[in-house]
């Protein structure tokens, strides 16, 4: 495997056109955090704007809103049952993420059902927590929008039928190749991996650690993979993913040097000053 | 295009006289963030508070409010569907902002038409987001208030009637000629431009950057110009409209020396401690 | 007239006897808060909080429950119109605050009608903001509980009958002498001054400035007297009024140094701080 | 009593292993909050959550999510009245801590009952506030989970029949003897101390001081010993609680250096910070 180093992170954040506005930097749709997981949403929603994303809006429970709001006015959000809304904002947005505290009942399977099927080429589609858990396979013959999934090691498992202890490198790729040519799998675990479909190498990551081991992390982590699939367009897909999935760690990993644990929000709050500090390739954090 | 410098800002922002109180600072009414924009009345109330409006009251969903206190108590809040309570409000106040996360329903729109017959000449009105979207030139021939219009390229252009290719410097000020005199533009874009019906005159802002790309900018802009139309009333509206401008894309500037996205409360966290600095003389940000 | 000096403040504010605990501090029941002035008594227990009070409740609407508890989870919060339970901590509370955010409805009118009556001898009972628009002198007759006042000029204006012009030190003195022997008078204005039923003397605040012209000031000012009156008990009340009300501009002031506005929630912010600082008399603010 | 000293906080605060989730951290429910205290709740999770605990969940009123994940996004809340979710959570959870901010109505006095029948002989069991004062002594004969209560003197001379003045070292000893073998008792009050039953010694906490005397403190002492109880299991139950116990007044000591009065949510975002430094053995704080 190839570890996803520094040079990456400069490489794909780099400074903004002087003349670019919001529409530039992404529209995003994040789908989630419906009871009892609205802290889910809220989360994915800090970290996707404090990524830089130009535009992002939550569906997720009416009774969630004010939460958001209180914590993120930046963000839009509606209530995920409006159906129409949701279609209509779907097919506006560039990157749709959906799973973040999406709770597991037969509404929410539905809905990843429909967006599936009508996600387009164009869009990117991130797939992560509830969302993960209530995809079957049987819906990959409809995707057509490039997919992202960020499954841990047991929603993997779920996903790829492969055992935790059948994980191994070889195994992964071979499952990833199962899914449309391009797919990108963000295998969440201590030295989180990625993985895409139709490639032969696979990379790892070599940040990280256990004071990340809390509730919310990985709603944090799916905001800036979908902040970052919005922007740094000039770059590979894929790139933009392990650069969204190193910063998340690096960003952790100096916290922790003064906290025993490190919060999802702590992480948010940090964002854009790294991204600066990168993008003036000024930084040198190994 | 005359530039609008830093010593508009020392000639704007100036001492307090000791004996006076939040009546002398204006007495402020936002009406908007209804649903789903909840988020951009409260950055709006935010952005004028801290720029140092005397009183400000939203009005907004009722479902907002929550939101709105625990962000910021400072402000009072009312549903904007009690039009008795609306109305009364809007009577007394001196600054009235409509359209900060405004849906464009026939509720709103209504609201937007008896508001803009009720408005007195003695009242300043700023006309931004869904209100400028919901605006009919045929407002125009009933608009008593001194009027202020915010508008993006997009909005602009619905306005105006002009493409975004054909906003020249003076299509524009040919355009704004056909409102009201003394009608103020704000033509938000990357060089913001400011325009006043009945001058031969137009400026433009220097200062801003692609870090401000993100959404719930103009809606934190909207908010300090209302508080400076509210405030500073030995200047000229228009001096205090470009004024607020431009702090707002000064404090931008300066977060972005420092972070690769600058959010909206970023913005409004600052106001404080740059007025003071601008009131003292003491700064020179170029 | 006396100033209030920096000396008041240290005398006051002195260290807290080792083994003490909550119930030493003072039980508050905190009245207002209700549609559309929600935020009011947010900044009032914020402010009695933060000024060291041992337990603070508050009775408002039920709807502003969730925005108090986002920002001050430290205060347990009920709805005022279960008046049973209202009724019954009153009777247990040390200081009864009622009219941050009180609106001058009906409900409200009785509610304190009713608290006049039953508030007792060995309760302190602040009548602030909407609650002196809703007093009415006939009340006096009614009063057992040690009182203080806290109008602005025009709230004064109604309460005595002087008009603003006519309210110079004599006629307030003779006006508060209308009220029960000990009734504390804390008239708001440009250099807030002091009175007390049966003094031949007053108090002039020297502290305060023109950057706390904002809405809240006097809601955080009317929780700091609460707190200092449910603590402090080896001082005068007067005392601990005047060092509540001094405290309040003299973080104001210092706050003011770096901030064209002081808003009424960064006030609270510092009071601990500054309690500190004054209690261990290493402090020159002059 | 043998007192509770630093070496223990860095005998129990270790390096967590490389390898590990949050799965290893604890998965905790925390019940409580219950109307009109519906803030304690928040700060036992907040408490929780930034001492390193790996999943928290709440169980509380519905109408008390939206300001409980404003604040804290990190935990998962649901309605406590939705008693199969409760019942399944709870037999899910390592560590139940009932109590904060729970009222004493007919319902949740059902829950405890329920509740102490059902915990099981590996989960730890935190019965605080409300909880304890609607503990009766026939609950002891049913309950298999390891017990710990949280009560200052009043709780706990309800608990235990020992009025206040009686609750002498020896006499509590007796009286914790009574208890289930193992059980452990946090007596709050200037000076805490702990007892185990069975065992013959106790603990004396040095720490703290009387600007900790203000509501939420316990609320925010439970929360770090749920955590606590939930990590560092190479230590004992019992030398857990005295770490967590130790630590949050040892913090509440640091900060009261600049503070006349801490809050409870201020001791709860320090503690990252002072658990690195612990873990490090850095630090001497006496």
């Amino acid at each position: 495997m190839k570890q996803i180093g520094q040079e990456l992170l400069q490489k794909v954040i780099t400074s903004r056109p002087l003349n670019s506005h919001k529409g530039d930097y992404g529209r995003l749709l994040l789908i989630g955090g419906t009871y009892p997981y609205g802290g889910a949403i809220i989360m994915a929603a800090l970290a996707a704007v404090r990524s830089g994303a130009g535009l992002v809006t939550a569906a997720t429970d009416r009774e969630n809103i004010a939460a958001l709001h209180s914590r993120l006015p930046e963000a839009m959000a509606f209530d995920l049952r409006e159906t129409d809304r949701l279609f209509e904002q779907m097919a506006r947005a560039d990157v749709v993420l959906i799973g973040p505290g999406l709770a597991e009942g037969d509404f929410e399977k539905a809905l990843l059902s429909k967006l599936l099927q009508e996600a387009g080429e164009d869009q990117v589609l991130i797939v992560d927590g509830g969302a993960i858990s209530l995809f079957s396979q049987a819906a990959l013959s409809f995707l057509k929008a490039q997919a992202i999934f960020t499954p841990h090691q047991k929603e993997w498992e779920r996903l790829s039928g492969l055992p935790v202890a059948e994980q191994t490198e070889a195994a992964n790729r071979a499952a990833v190749n199962a899914f449309p040519l391009g797919t990108i799998l963000v295998q969440k675990k201590h030295g989180t991996a990625i993985y895409q479909s139709g490639s032969s190498e696979s990379w790892q990551l070599t940040a990280g650690g256990p004071y990340q081991a809390t509730g919310g992390m990985g709603d944090t982590l799916a905001g800036m993979i979908a902040a970052f699939a919005g922007q740094f367009k000039e770059q590979s897909l894929l790139d933009r993913v392990a650069a969204a999935t190193l910063l998340h760690s690096v960003i952790a990993d100096a916290l922790s040097r003064e906290a025993y644990v490190v919060l999802p929000t702590d992480i948010s709050r940090e964002i854009p000053r790294w991204m600066k500090l990168l993008c003036e390739e000024k930084t040198d954090f190994s």
